[in-house]
């Protein structure tokens, strides 16, 4: 029997800029009697560590540039919120009335991964933060610091994703661990050699985590996944990009 | 705290042809201490599926079409491959020296699910089941006739997936789940009706699964998720699918 736990962290408080995300996580595994141990894969949503990072914008405060005027008219859309995404993004994929799609530095998203759920305020929205790996980073390294407990950190955010139909939880950033699985060259069952399979685990956790890291009313940002075997590794969430090259759904679309 | 736990069979046999997959995962949890509770989601790796539904072929048994003999040459592939992949889809969306891309009634998927993973043998590859949502009704049935428990289904499969490095899984089959926990209309921490938010539950629930179902010389074919609040349905996995105009990313893949 393998066993996996993922609990989910119910007391944090409200997120303000210039938290310490580590030091609420500790705090809240403390209080719930869940602790923190060696091993852990801490799974942070997005929108804490943006809040935390301040990263939160009032439209009111936005001016428009003459591309996101144009754009603006082209999908309908606040020219504000467009002069955000534009910001926020290497270059733009697709826009119409449905939906802006952009490149920002490898990641494929919609709006830049801007969105005003969970911020307060009908003109607030949130900014994905600038270096998601650093931020999983410097979580992980104040939970060494509070605990000394060494932990991989994960921030995840939910996404829609081609193909199919509803969003999942993806891993934005990534600290101390490897992001896959590889299988290629080993053996399976009956001995012969898988060429293919290398597993997006950390996807895979982001996603799992999701399971109890609720969004509406609920409010856990935080999911603690125990048990799990991860190895360690210096990667970063870039590595689950991919180019328009490599990708083998290019053109299936 | 909320808590989830999932739980990987390893004392599962090799399925055969013809093996009931819910009398060997009843007989397991039981050898294992796990039991089967009310509200267990199943997760079911399709490898097991296939095998006890008979679907694996032997190449030397298969003979190719002129249109696999064609499509074969374009893409550097075995006809006899080539042959079970256009007999296993609707049409074919892309097809090239990397890879052949087909819809499978709504699926799209590469090499139409067909692998050779598992299965034994140089030449044998396992064809997905030709229906996974009744294959799923009929595990969950026999597991209540057997145990007495309701539980939930999920026939999970690994695949690529477009803008991602690496595969995860994903639900092929479900039987008594509800695949979405949708949010559109509910209010977020500070009263914003959420408008798009409507997650893909199932597919999380097949992506955490797959955390604990090793693939290469593991062979955990089966998890438990136990603790999760799963809404009841009568749904399809059909339902995770989405036509061409209702993807936002047509054509920014």
């Amino acid at each position: 029997m393998r066993k996996i736990s993922i609990i989910g962290l119910e007391s944090l408080p409200d997120v303000r800029p210039g938290d310490n995300i580590a030091e609420l996580i500790v705090e809240a595994a403390g209080r719930e009697g869940v602790g923190i141990e060696d091993g852990d894969v801490i799974v942070v949503a997005q929108k804490i560590v943006s809040k935390a990072e301040g990263l939160i914008v009032d439209l009111k405060d936005v001016k428009p540039s003459e591309r996101a005027i144009e754009l603006a008219k082209r999908t309908g859309k606040d020219a504000r919120f467009v002069e955000l995404v534009l910001r926020e993004s290497s270059h733009v994929l697709k826009a119409d009335e449905s939906t802006i799609i952009v490149d920002r530095g490898g990641f494929v998203c919609i709006n830049a991964g801007i969105d005003r759920s969970n911020v307060g305020g009908e003109a607030r929205f949130s900014l994905l933060p600038s270096d998601p790996d650093e931020s999983a980073r410097r979580i992980a390294k104040d939970i060494l610091r509070l605990t000394g407990k060494r932990v991989f950190v994960i921030v995840s955010d939910t996404s829609s994703r081609p193909l199919r139909q509803g969003q999942v939880d993806f891993a934005i950033g990534l600290a101390g661990l490897n992001p896959f699985r590889d299988y290629r060259g080993k053996r399976d069952l009956y001995g012969y050699m898988l060429r293919v399979k290398r597993v997006a685990f950390a996807d895979e956790l982001a996603s799992a985590a999701e399971l109890v890291i609720g969004q509406g009313d609920e409010g856990i940002p935080v999911a603690i996944i125990r048990g799990v075997n991860v190895e360690e590794s210096n990667s970063t969430a870039k590595e689950l990009t991919i180019s328009r090259e490599l990708d083998l759904f290019s053109g299936a679309v």
